[in-house]
């Protein structure tokens, strides 16, 4: 007995990368289903870090509030290098994060069982689970053109069988996604091959509770001893991760797998290398030790990244690396991310089907330089310190440059979108400071009505409508707000009537003085609520760093500039008042016009 | 049938003061009994506004994330006087709150049954109910001296009747806190007069949604005009709650009974009155009106807060007064919240009897001072304003002068108790800027251990314990480091060892810098845990306001001092490092020392 149904969204894999994908759909009514083969969450250990993009990006969907409640913040990095004396002593301290736009200046660590439950939890609220065990056993794509060009078609059939009682069932759905980790068994079925390679750096890890005297244990520590390399990542709680340099004297490679034989070591050897890094300090754990693996950087990223623009991959399917700059699970949540908005507004007829291609685009580029930045962090890592003895070793002052020039990338604030469809700089000089094809930049602004001040992140969120935000300059002007007048006039009749209100959420920002201006003075296509004026201004006790907001974008502040934001929170495009048409052109590069 | 039953503290009264008590009560372990006579929450009107201190306050129980998610913040104060044109016109717009510590610098308005369900929630997750719909029939209280004086003994004997079924029951309770309003049955009940007396004001008050295009709807509005005084509260959502002034003229009041005659003057009159007062701004209202009623004021404060320590009254039952500086729901909830720790420290066995005297002590004077702060303010507000025709009229500077003085005192931020035994002055010179019985200032701190941003308050939650604040001075300097560790064990060997471990949480706040400071170079007294050691140093990105917290406070930076703040967060006393037994004379003046 087999079933069959039909899906719009049908994601095959639950980790980070899918339950992104599956509550960004949800959350956007998109009918979805998602399936992984794990019978339960993972309880403990994997990937663990949040980077500060990401926590900017969980918050636009309302789900950085339980993350930041429930993990531990990085804030501090120690590095320590051998002592003249033995042992290691500390070289430096310094921001975790050099990334000065970051709303959130600091990573957060949780484990990736607490972060899924996130998700988990906020789709139950809306009614959809995960099923599970699931896997898939088949994968069929049209070859009809009119089929895969048709958004309403269902082109792609699986065959599901549950594992908990053999069943199997039938799924057609509109689109698949496959965010079924590093041996992606989607990727395999379309037969994209994985390009780059492994390398010869071993590591283990070690999440446990410390007993220790070692001063820097609640910071993240880069350790080069001359016993090898070590990496410290405080974790929610008491908990702590170690990442421990490893040997092939060490441990055990098997020449036909190329993976690390487990039984001859395990977690004990691994704090035993830790305890010798370490001196003169002493680590020993409080009771069991919570996870542990070892493994072999391996440093790829998938050729492709759809088939037809109808089976995606996203996540650890199409790009590994080292987890060492707490990468992996960013680089997943974002491809999806990236991914939803579009999906959604093909899904909708809001889009042409084309728009899909940009998914790809986008993220395969940031795959890449992903792999290179990781590339050379972790030679560097890896590599011996400086010391008298070895001259040719990585010296603190390398490590340092490179820890901080990787970190606006590290961090997710430095992902730039390039020209395409969606991402159009033509007019980037009327926000000089607000790049078009990165997010936009968080900055505090008072409401006109009520002077509470407000994070712009904040309104708006990835609700899958782009948003207008209207530089309205200084409307205590009398000829600018003339001006203003025209500019709604040209955008009620131009692209709200060709694309549609519910596209678009229009916010309007006034450089004028919170004393003096009434947000009724705008004129209502800019006001649809009496929330949707802001003000550049200084809030009431001059506390939450609101004001010279025109500044920090590089806008002027009498004529203003119009900025559009993306759905997933990153600049599309950027106009004067005089080049409205532009707008319109931008839009109707990807998007299907009224009638 | 009647039942018999026994419980610690028996709340008679489920609105703010009774809710805050037995949260309070029921988090701290108390066995807790709350009834209502009301079958149901109150589900609109009442009481809506939250001051600053109040804020503070539900922080410390882990409470105001919701008020601020759910309530609407009040920034912005305008003012609006009789224009030479005729109708109204704006004086001034300046900052709502005029406290410049006020963590929260703002209002938060937000219905009365919002508020409750704040509570009633966060109890239901303890198990704690309000039984409803219940009334009182009979209380009676021991007359033996010796069993008014044994924290073990139930000498308070109260009949309830349950009236939907109309069974009654007997409650042996060892405390009664009767929080049952301005018309409290507890307080007639004991005899407790009310001293003070009605005025001759009259208000409107209307909950709805406004139509309008006053500009300033969203800002708390005082309006003068030649058509008598008006009050604007922006609320939760788009609603609006007016309070407008009327005359007998007007209303009918029933000479009898001193009470408007609701048959001939409702809510459309109330808006009518305000149509008027507003122009040559309109004002209408979207649907029906959510609330409403009309009020004469008084002016009354409870003779005696309490019957021998084991009665007491709180909230609405001690104190009223008119509602338009917001203050009803703030008295009500912070009468309980002084109460909740004394019981409890009383109940535990820790404190003698006699610590609850100074809940009479400190709440009755608090509630003369509201009452004297009302007729200043009601009579300014409810005067006509100056204009040309009326020079002895109320000028915009004399009212904006009062609006200002009393910020600090309507904001609760001034609440200032005096010498008593849970209040010690003598060493105030140790920290000139803290003042000895008044709520320990907000400043930010980052954690030693992570460079973390953390606000002190934050750190002191209203968990029942005694916070010992060490501000250790700079732990850089090895002579100040071994006076701290003198410090350290003679906390241990005197007031920890005296009064028990349990009492108290200590905290370290070193005045040396992140870059160089190890947490773990305090003793460990003054470090339980890795979190309990503190910085007065900028955070990594000088984004959180921490840093110069030494000199916020007035204390020595090298020498620093030590701060005892009591479980309510208000400082009950300040010591230097060589007067630590003074610490141990002060907790022994209401403490019961261990065997």
């Amino acid at each position: 007995m087999s079933t069959e149904s039909k899906v719009d969204v049908l994601i095959i894999g639950a980790g980070p990368a899918g339950l992104m994908c599956a509550q960004g759909l949800n959350r956007a009514g998109v009918k979805v289903r998602i399936v992984d083969q794990r019978p339960k969450r993972v309880a403990a250990g994997q990937a663990d870090g949040i980077q500060p993009r990401t926590v900017e990006v969980l918050q636009s969907y309302g789900l950085a509030e339980r993350l930041l409640r429930e993990g531990n913040q990085l804030h501090m990095a120690a590095f320590y290098n051998p002592s003249p004396n033995g042992g290691i002593e500390r070289t430096d301290r310094t921001p975790d994060v050099t990334a000065p736009s970051a709303r959130y200046p600091h990573e957060v660590t949780l484990h990736q069982g607490a972060i899924e439950a996130i998700f988990v939890d906020s789709m139950r609220e809306r009614g959809l689970e995960v099923d599970r065990p699931i896997i898939p056993t088949s994968l069929e794509l049209s070859t009809e053109e009119s089929e895969l060009k048709d958004p309403n078609a269902y082109p792609v059939k699986v065959e599901l069988k549950h594992l908990e009682d053999n069943t199997t069932e039938t799924v057609r759905a509109k689109f698949v996604v496959g965010s079924d980790g590093a041996h992606s068994w989607v990727r395999k079925t379309l037969g994209i091959t994985m390009d780059g390679e492994q390398t010869d750096y071993i590591w283990g890890v070690v999440d446990m509770i410390p007993d220790t005297d070692f001063p820097d244990i609640r910071n993240r520590c880069a350790i080069h001893s001359n016993n090898g390399s070590c990496m410290i990542i405080p974790r929610e709680g008491d908990k702590v991760r170690l990442y421990v340099q490893l040997s092939e004297k060490e441990v055990h490679v098997d020449p036909e797998t190329g993976r690390v034989d487990r039984k001859k070591f395990g977690p004990e050897q691994v704090m035993e290398v830790a305890r010798k890094s370490l001196k003169p300090y002493y680590i020993d754990k409080v009771g069991e030790v919570d996870w542990w693996t070892i493994y072999i950087i391996g440093q790829r990223v998938a050729s492709k990244f759809s088939a037809h623009e109808r089976v995606f991959i996203a996540g650890d399917a199409c790009h590994t690396h080292s987890p060492k700059a707490g990468q992996g699970m960013n680089a997943s949540m974002n491809d999806t991310h990236n991914l939803v908005w579009k999906m959604t507004h093909v899904l909708r007829g809001w889009a042409d089907i084309s728009l899909l291609k940009t998914y790809e685009f986008e993220r395969r580029k940031y795959a890449q330089d992903l792999i290179n930045f990781d590339k050379k962090f972790s030679a560097l890592f890896s590599g011996k310190p400086r010391t008298e003895d070895n001259q040719d070793g990585v010296s603190h002052e390398q490590f340092l440059e490179a820890f901080q020039t990787f970190g606006a990338f590290s961090s997710g604030i430095g992902i730039h979108y390039t020209s395409s469809v969606v991402v159009q700089p033509a007019h980037q000089s009327f926000a000089t400071n607000q790049t078009v094809g990165m997010r936009i930049l968080p900055h505090v602004f008072i409401r006109a009505a009520d002077a509470r001040p407000y994070e712009l992140q904040d309104l708006l969120p990835a609700d899958t409508r782009f948003k207008i935000l209207v530089f309205a300059g200084n409307t205590a002007n009398a000829s600018q707000l003339d001006r203003v007048k025209v500019l709604a006039e040209n955008v009620e009749t131009g692209v709200l009537k060709k694309f549609g209100n519910e596209v678009f959420d229009i916010l309007s920002i006034s450089s004028a003085h919170k004393e003096k201006v009434n947000y009724t003075d705008l004129p209502e296509v800019f006001r649809s609520h009496w929330s949707k004026v802001l003000l550049d201004d200084e809030d009431m006790f001059k506390r939450s760093g609101s004001g010279k907001g025109y500044e920090y974008y590089g806008i002027d502040t009498e004529k203003g500039a119009v900025v559009i934001v993306r759905p997933d929170g990153y600049v599309g495009m950027i106009a004067p008042f005089e080049k409205v048409e532009d707008i319109e052109t931008y839009f109707a590069g990807f998007m299907i016009p009224r009638s």
